[in-house]
């Protein structure tokens, strides 16, 4: 064995035990009550959660959006990510118009390859559903990237309710999933239009123009279209009740419906736009930050398996970038920081809380991504599978700055806060990228992850 | 008095009783146990039921539709309503692109004023909503159209959910109310052209590229958007039990949503589109017809009281129209024939067989729609009400055939069909119009009327 | 005529007209526009409203109750009844252990006859369900008495749930109806003796001990026990949201069950039993009042349909009765006065506020108890139905107190409280018995009335 | 160590992964890639999966019924468990009127200590809630009992509400949880009456006599009272679609509600109850068995998480046993053998048949009923755990027969079936108990279990 991690408190899905894990070739060969090999290099993680590495499914690294380009690359973004315990991003291969869905995961792997220090898979954008792109899917399902994700709005990439049927058929008949950013496009831009000619344009204005029930009615629909053909559908994102109740009333009728939320959606509200001196640009995000009633159904919703997942929705932007939107809320660049931040804020706001036990901690943040993604080899803490781990301080105190933190802004949406709880050490297939606040990991290391199936 | 209606047993929304009804001025006079005048003439109606006559809120005639026109214009389309008991149609007047709403009516009316021998008004169809179209909105109103259907679909039509969001509160405002025809568009869209290019083109497959989960979406969709703005909303034509459910939920949640269904979704099946040699184009519609369960479900919803109206969407084209569609479904005119049969199929097929009461028929077909439709003058057998009256006889025995109906067609979807309880005499404002078969009214009696706001 | 009502507005449950109302051998013989008979009695309405008088299908009338008998006996409470525009009482016979059911009536009406201004019809509570008194209810029901009260609660009437449903099985095969005080015995028992050991006896600890969602839970019960046997359900005095989900609930699946409740469910909330010098005793009745929460949504479900009916639960107490339970709110009587109070507080609070439409009201006032308690004779303001009318004065302002009221207690539930719009003279089968505050009607007058099959 | 499992694939709730498991003092010490200890006895898995031992949290060894016996005692009934895969049983003690609590537990501890092959806990059966009863509970918890059975129907052991209610607040306050046998003891009780009465004495009355609504009346019912006291609360061997919506609607409340089922209400229909011959005797158990619909019913809940444990009812009687009950179906013992076959039975019938996942089987029948009946030490294959293992062999095809079963009954409900997948090897605490077939355990090995605080 190449490296021991002794006396640490493994934490799974299910389970909590006192064991020794083992690392071999990249791979977790041995747990045990003890385990002893003077050739492998030994961690000691006394008083310390063992758990499987975070799998963020939802990170915008180098993301290009209204005329700028999100401030994270992969180097930085991935490095961020493994300072937060996170061992896997699943990013985002968008099609531009005209281009194959082949040609577009290439490109976004030219910006990847050689450039990450953790693996990394593709979600497939589809913007542009020509006859010939629809056929491409099986493919691409086959070659890896079995997950898709349309676009119910953003004029760039929006589709419309005939192309995401075809697309979720076409995707279902292979095997793979679509997601969907599910807000209503049509409603959002009037919305907007009349904001604007209304000299509405401060940052506030940006939750007004995408209310709660477009979202809903955004989620009801792509619900309604999985169930007419038989399909899994994943909502990204998911900030409110009432979009929860459609995937509540969705499950109940039977239908395989996933939804993800974010730490901000569970711990900020749309008072947040409110903050001085433009302040409130940090929040711009779409969907928007909403109401305190809503963060409590989402922890509630996350308790009781309504939702599956815990994704960051990453998409820095510096305070330079959000003043492209000064004067004019629909031109701040959509997105916040982080990749870093959401396992601490999990435990401490969530497990601490008492919102939600430390092993759903682990399912929403590792266990049910791997399923729902295709990465039979990640998110669990057993023999055989990638030894990407991350070792979690349960007593180390953290107050949250930009300062500190390793994600390319010049801002934090959790500035100040005091979090209890802490990644100390990541590991990515054997390899320590991340100890005792020193990154030790090289961006090679990294690897294009070929997906299989959703699983769930 | 000009008219008594002597032994007659009177049927309102909520009481059935023997009395004589007496007639001056167009008015409703004195409803008493025995009214004489030597000067009034005298109608018996002992062993019949004397109730107000039908509204219905669902006409089109002389409706240009797929490069042709529906077959009844005002004269014939108001003359076979008098003989199914109808005294006041709602027609629409749809808005040509480029034309402002107070021409669209103007020329509706030009075809309408003086060639009608019953009441009517118009619903205003908007589908050009440009700035100053939305202003004339509080004028249109108070002009006496506070009613609007949008549509969610037809291309000619089709309004996006921006503009439909728009126009619901630009009514709501003025009181009005808007409705709409409720089916998913761009999936229709979809669906058509990949059964078209499968060489799908039979009449059946009609059906199938407007299925009930598109049309249950689009009312969930709808209704959302009435709720986001505080605004009243009536739904045409619902067909399904999937639709029903959505409107149900709404409801549940305090929403003043209505809902209208036709006596074809209540009777006729999709089965029908089988009908050889091109028969299945008679039933042709949209929505299309459902199934026996969905037959079911509305007739328990209209038991329930989750649906208020019953409406016949009649819009008549001959078999030589039809066939317009022929080697192609989706240029086959959409309408059937329906005004003159409404009551003796709701009453044979719904009173006789138990599943609605006779008072709770006369709710649907006129009290509920004069509240809702803003005809406060009408719909009721009251004193100081617009004698707007029929006569049924419950033991006529007809057997329906489109010979002997007044409908410009060449068949009925209900061809052979044996009904018992026939209207025997339809009095419009105290004139006799129909009478034993016999048509007395004439084309200039019928006025346009300048409607209130809708109430329930 | 006897009798004519001229320059009235008409008010029904539907429609709402200008119109003079003739009367002759206690019946309404003519509706119309003028009215004119020189023999006939002329009573001028001219700005008021002519209703159909309210049937109150929840009173209780001498009603041994814990130790004593409400205060109220038939004499004074229909005179009571009358003040308030009620012309039709229906009230209990409750059976005693031993005895049958005839007898039980033919005992009750022996305190009734001759000692009542308006009509009365009895409800038969069922306590004792041997053998023979099931066999009893075929005849009971052809007698007269089609609706039955069975109690989930209190010691001395309680039923369980097998006789519950046999009496609901039986009731439905004649065409009869159950009606349920619904509220788990044995939650309150429970409860109530954990007060008592804990020293709280004070009223307040009567709502303690009577939550709603015990009433909530008798009340699903209740319906499941219907539903399985295919019969009608009537729920009285439903008090609060979460037991009006289990009806709305029900009706969804199919269930004819129906539900009232009573002026004081919409208008008072359990803060009353604070009042100190043990004025809570006042509002001591069961179920207890809620919170103004359940209150909104009474008042929204009075609206929307899924209530039917609103009836007085009228069983009022002296102090000095209430008195009986100083130190134990267990021996307090239980009920209030409120037969004649009911009509000026939905119109004050209900139709002014805007929360129900003046039509609505006299719909839960007067023609649903008419239908659903088998009256069809009475409810309408209709040729042919008994001249039971109310003339109402929309205007006439009135500060409620029991020193002007008629009911025989020393307090009122709404002491103090000004309501706009007042019952001005009150008509009973064409006789006039309240007038301009006075009464002119004998206690000969009243009869029992033989009522038919609920409708509905 | 002492035994060691070599290249066997290991399945958890969450994984499945090839392994070798090592077991040292009744523990897994470790898991690994390879392991190798010339000490240790090794089994050979190549081909089959290793998985947690079965937890059946429903058994009745030697349970006095209806004048007999059930016909396993602890000893041959924990050897068939064995047989079957199962390493713990939770069986019950419960309270004779007048006993205590700690002496119901020592009486059948007395029947259980030193006759156990495997491991077993006792949930309390409280019949007798007097309150020095009450006040025994917290002790009970403490000592090991922390879940109480409560039954709603049986003359001998039915709860009124409000001792149910009392019951679950004591429990509640102590960190123990109530379950409930939920059908309605009185109706049961009326129906039954009724169906003796008219001389319908055969088995198939037993289903007619407690009807799957008088189940979903008494699980709503439960649902209610806890909710109340904010109390967790388990639905033993619920077995129908109508019990289970009300389930899903707690849980949707927020409920902490947990529902088992058990195989037979999975697989068999009530059409079973009409074997010739009185063989209908043989399903006879209570609640009885239902129809297909409620069988997917379960399957769809157990799949989509709102059943979370699948248990055994283990309740076996002989035929002669059985036929106490000719002539009268209520003197038919209740119960049925199943401790042997669920785990064949789920694999063959539910993960072959794609009903349920692999994973989501160990989940269901270990990993669920481990943290639900507080046993942390068991239902998971993880380092530190008990070694209590199942050896499943996917290929090895049985016909069941009571013949070859290890049940002491003369027939099984599942009779000539043929399964797929079958137990080879069952370990308990690190020992060998069946082996190929053999058993190779013995009495004085198996313990009694002082179990934790429920967890979920």
């Amino acid at each position: 064995m190449e490296l021991i991690i002794k006396n640490g408190t493994v934490v799974t899905a299910k389970e909590t035990y006192l064991a020794d894990v083992g690392v071999a070739g990249g791979k977790i060969v041995a747990i045990a009550e003890k385990l002893e090999d003077p050739e492998a290099r030994v961690i000691d993680a006394t008083g310390k959660y063992v758990m499987p590495g975070i799998i963020d499914g939802h990170v915008h690294l180098a993301l290009p959006f209204g005329g700028t380009v999100s401030a994270d690359d992969f180097s930085s973004g991935t490095k961020a990510a493994a300072f937060g315990g996170v061992t896997t991003i699943v990013d985002f291969a968008i099609q531009m118009k005209g281009e194959s869905l082949a040609d577009a995961i290439a490109r976004r792997r030219a910006e990847a390859d050689g450039k990450v220090c953790i693996d990394y898979g593709l979600h497939v954008g589809i913007t542009d559903a020509r006859e010939e792109v629809l056929r491409e899917i099986p493919e691409v399902i086959s070659n890896g990237c079995p997950t898709f994700k349309l676009f119910m709005t953003y004029d760039a990439f929006v589709v419309d309710d005939g192309t995401l049927l075809s697309i979720i058929e076409k995707t279902t008949d292979s095997g793979g999933m679509v997601g969907v950013h599910a807000e209503n496009h049509k409603i959002i831009g009037y919305l907007t239009a009349r904001l604007l000619s209304e000299g509405k344009t401060a940052p506030q204005y940006h939750a007004v123009s995408r209310p709660d029930w477009c979202e809903a009615e955004a989620t009801s629909r792509a619900i309604r279209l999985a169930e007419a053909v038989g399909g899994k559908l994943y909502i990204f994102h998911l900030t409110c009740s009432r979009a929860l109740d459609e995937v509540v009333a969705g499950r109940e009728r039977g239908m395989p419906v996933y939804a993800e939320t974010c730490p901000q959606y569970l711990l900020l509200t749309a008072d947040c736009y409110l903050e001085p001196d433009f302040g409130g640009a940090k929040y711009v995000m779409s969907p928007p930050l909403r109401t305190a009633f809503d963060n409590e159904a989402l922890w509630k919703g996350l308790r009781d398996g309504y939702l599956q997942v815990v994704g960051s929705d990453h998409c820095p932007f510096t305070m330079e970038q959000k003043k492209l939107g000064l004067g004019d809320f629909t031109k701040i660049p959509n997105g916040a920081p982080g990749v870093e931040t959401t396992l601490p804020l999990l435990y401490s706001e969530g497990v601490l809380k008492g919102r939600i036990s430390l092993n759903r901690m682990v399912e929403v943040l590792s266990t049910n991504p791997a399923c729902l993604f295709g990465l039979p080899n990640k998110g669990s803490l057993a023999v055989g599978y990638d030894a990407d781990i991350v070792i979690f301080d349960p007593d180390k105190e953290v107050v949250l700055s930009y300062q500190d933190l390793h994600m390319c802004t010049d801002y934090s949406p959790y500035e100040g806060l005091r979090v209890k709880g802490y990644p100390v050490t990541t590991i990515s297939r054997g390899r320590v990228i991340v100890e005792n606040g020193i990154f030790t990991g090289d961006f090679t290391h990294g690897r294009f992850v070929a997906r299989r199936l959703p699983q769930f």
